[in-house]
């Protein structure tokens, strides 16, 4: 062992956090929660690795690459921290498509690791909530993994999500006027995102400094300028041509499922201008955002990739999933006093005589076979000092056993809310504690 | 994106591995049972982050540090993935011990990583559910943990394991021996504790290389023989003189407060030679074993470490914790048909006709509002082929609505074991599949 007078600073790394045992609580009750409308939905759970080779992970995420966790472990084999669920999901699926049944429906609550700018709250380490469906393309998968994040919002009490949705085929209308070129028309779209952070002028600025065509600069303007909604939807095709009557014509179907889902259309924007950034993405885009809070950025996100898998695969599986970022959204929530912090324990048994232990013990383990989640305090001290224990730990109840109850098969149940004190029959305790 | 001919080769890294839909389904019931038992003792959960500083986690493993994973990350941060949890937790309580009531008592059911060699079945991402108590040098704590843990086994039906268990303080008699030198102690342990591998004889003549004294030599002979259980037990203080005194009557009345929480002795073997290799322990240590499987190795061990926390603070903060290995104990009760594997989904509603698509939409929602776990199949196909994947997702009941139900306002259900089909009205629908 080093030596015991060197002492190492206790201290985290930039961008990850604990979660203490109330936030931790609370955190595994709204993990849960979604849980169970991930599977309301037919989604089942799959476990990947934190760890997979960085060939696997790499050339999927566009610019933002850089922010992956790369090294060399022990066997010199160059391996990647998990960036998101997505690509994991590819492989298993493309690994597995000889045993797998399709649509493949699966959900994965877990974290992943980005080394992001921290400066905006941003996490290095988060928790992602996800679904897909690989191996189909219809739209009513779409449209339920849409439905089954917005019942998932709902369930943890987030009733103030808005949803932008576009789709990126209505991006060939730049592809054609780019003379089909890919390249110019990726950083076409990359400037056009920026929209919402420099404004419409910067954007064709850019552009205009990107060497982009007088053609291209105007189609942005007017893209921009076009507005947001429904109204704007039904008239793409008239403004902008052919290019994007399939996936007007799409999205509007999209809609139609939705509300049949029971997704309230009122959340729901069209929005042109979003393009999301992870390169896979090939059909409708999504991204969910708190109505009254859009500076808070999104809350979760996801969209179409039908090619994603085939990197991996000779066999053609289209995909679609949507994914909830959980751990700012709790945050927002803990702000709000959304969140109801509860404590996991329901009594401690006080320790007043050291004699008394084997006393203790039994009613401890009686309670336990009960059901009751129960505390027993480790050695006998002065009563003060448990009750803050106790309502440091937010225990509703503290158990006083004393030589009089051990004899006449009674406790004292203390309410440490009102302080209020009963005297009860050992028999009758699990009962009132439930 | 990269060149989509160029087909990257699905593949998991060594010692890695996926758990499928059915696998995790049935992973996330055992580790949901070990939380319950945990918070029945009163350990509440903790999360701390996957990556530490380096320093942090090094200087605790003894021999096994090599298998750490450690990197440089993109700020040229030395660090690396944890490799147990009770280091993090030693973190995190020197780190926050002015916010926190101690004892302090907390479980965490999460990853840990070694670069262990994947020979022998070992992972090296695997599953650790852990608690711990710090900040007490109670006993009871002590026996509680290691009580809880046993609670914990039968609840996922483990019932034949047994516990060997020594305390490190025996060891003094060896340090004494070796005239309080602790590195020739060490190295007399390490060599002592591969005694169930190499039997005695090759212990001694390991011991007589290394260049230990005789009387080393004998009394590790006489150690090694002296046997196990209770009896042995006793006798210690009798043998190896008033050094082992302190250690014996611990463990005696450790038993005690084991008996009084229900554990069974029967399965409690006191087994002078276990050692455990982390250099952190002080006190009382413990590895569970399957009972008819010795050969399966330690699904379980922990013990008191009570200079752990030190390392970072300089408040004194004693600890002890006991550990549950679940991936490899999770295998063997598959092997041992003890896994119950079920359907997260209780129907799936078949899709027969493209225009009856919003009927079947509607189902679906209004099941899912009554809380049923409830499948839509996305594209109309052919029964055959529906009936097939509900099947594989083992999915009980099949649900048929045609133009005659839509009319009646009924539906068909489907029970896909006996393919007994009755027509139910929709109103009955969600009570019959609860």
């Amino acid at each position: 062992m080093s030596d015991k007078n060197e002492k190492i600073e206790p201290r985290l790394l930039k961008g990850f956090r604990d979660y203490g045992p109330t936030e931790q609580l609370a955190r595994q009750q709204m993990f849960n929660k979604i849980q169970s409308v991930f599977e309301r939905f037919g989604f089942l759970p799959l476990s990947t690795p934190v760890l997979e080779y960085k060939e696997i992970l790499m050339g999927k995420y566009g610019d933002d690459e850089k922010l992956v966790y790369t090294f060399k472990d022990m066997g010199d084999r160059d391996v990647a921290m998990r960036y998101d669920l997505t690509v994991p999901l590819a492989r298993y699926v493309a690994q597995n498509q000889g045993q797998l049944t399709f649509p493949f429906k699966r959900y994965q609550i877990a974290p992943a690791w980005r080394g992001d700018n921290t400066q905006r709250g941003r996490l290095r380490e988060f928790y992602q909530c996800d679904v897909d469906s690989v191996g189909t393309d219809s739209l009513l998968a779409d449209a339920e993994a849409i439905a089954c994040v917005c019942s998932a919002y709902e369930a943890i009490g987030v009733e103030n999500y808005v949803l932008r949705i576009n789709d990126r085929r209505m991006f060939n209308v730049f592809l054609q006027a780019n003379g089909n070129n890919s390249d110019l028309t990726a950083a076409t779209i990359r400037s056009m995102d920026k929209v919402d952070k420099i404004g419409v002028d910067d954007v064709v600025a850019e552009l205009k400094e990107k060497g982009l065509s007088v053609e291209i600069q105007e189609l942005a303007n007017k893209w921009l300028k076009i507005g947001k909604g429904m109204d704007t939807l039904a008239k793409m095709p008239e403004v902008f041509g052919a290019e994007v009557i399939e996936a007007t014509e799409s999205l509007q179907q999209l809609f139609k499922y939705l509300e049949g889902l029971g997704v309230n259309l009122d959340k729901i924007i069209f929005d042109p201008t979003i393009a999301r950034g992870a390169d896979y993405y090939t059909g409708v885009i999504f991204e969910w955002y708190l109505e009254d809070n859009w500076r808070f950025g999104s809350i979760g996100s996801g969209g179409r990739y039908d090619n994603l898998v085939d990197q991996f695969s000779n066999q053609s599986l289209p995909a679609v999933g949507a994914s909830i970022g959980i751990d700012r959204l709790f945050e927002y929530l803990e702000d709000e006093n959304k969140i109801v912090f509860t404590s996991g324990v329901q009594a401690l048994i006080l320790n007043q005589n050291e004699s008394l232990q084997s006393e203790y013990i039994k009613l401890a383990s009686d309670l336990r076979a009960q059901g009751i989640n129960v505390e027993l305090y480790y050695t006998a001290a002065k009563l003060d000092k448990q009750f803050k224990y106790a309502e440091s730990k937010g225990i509703p109840y503290a158990i006083i056993v004393g030589e009089t109850e051990v004899k006449d098969g009674t406790v004292q149940l203390k309410d440490l809310a009102n302080r209020e004190q009963q005297t009860l029959a050992v028999e009758e305790l699990a009962a009132k504690l439930k």
